[in-house]
């Protein structure tokens, strides 16, 4: 799509530190890291977002996010590893080209990231629960 | 695995508001969510993390989640959603069996969610950046 940056970025169009390329995916390292080694995989195809994008390619995004993490894992080792992934405005997403954010963490970090437990979060109301999942629920 | 409580959620040994269920892939809502519809999907094979599932299992997973999303979007009208997966205790990781977060969120719900542009984070060092692309490269 013209005037997407992260297409370009897939084309070689702007430059990129690269660490993945393949017929379909491309990665490459965030220039505002979270952390050491933090990165994003996308389609090269220009999807939006989780809805548009197709079945095919998600598992392909998946499948090298998956060697990548083993890659950062073994190679920066870090500690754990968050994978993100934000569709519309409203959950955080700036640039509108599918992208997996692999935000490797180390050991006291301090990186404030959610979720986690440190928000303590209160039980939902279970009858709401009940109507909500009868409204999802795929029988 | 015994002792592990999403292995017994998808066994229906412990209740839970299930929102998918299909031979290998299981989604339940959380019962402490961030927002209306948060729920998890999980494997029903125990697997840890993203290091330990199987690549067949992630598609699976990950398939399910997009369906799961669209869903939210129409049932709930989210206006966006967040993916999230937490691979270790560093990264933020509380159940040892892999779990795909799906975060509906909603306009001005004011939920803090990292990573979002509001940290400001400052650009990485690009000599460091190239170091550390070459350690990830597939090339």
């Amino acid at each position: 799509m013209e005037d997407c940056i992260f297409c370009k970025i897939a084309k070689g169009e702007i430059p990129s530190y690269k660490i993945y390329e393949d017929k379909d995916i491309f990665a490459f390292l965030d220039i505002k890291p979270f952390s050491q080694g933090h990165c994003l995989v996308i389609p090269k195809q220009h999807f939006e977002n989780i809805f548009d994008i197709n079945e095919n390619t998600l598992k392909k995004v998946v499948v090298v996010a998956k060697k990548i993490s083993e890659k950062i894992k073994n190679k920066l080792h870090a500690d754990g590893i968050r994978l993100s992934q934000s569709n519309g405005k409203a959950a955080g997403q700036e640039i509108m080209h599918f992208h997996l954010h692999i935000i490797p963490r180390y050991e006291g970090d301090g990186i404030p990231m959610y979720p986690t437990a440190t928000l303590h979060l209160p039980q939902a109301n279970f009858g709401e629960l009940k109507k909500i999942a009868e409204k999802l629920s795929n029988k």
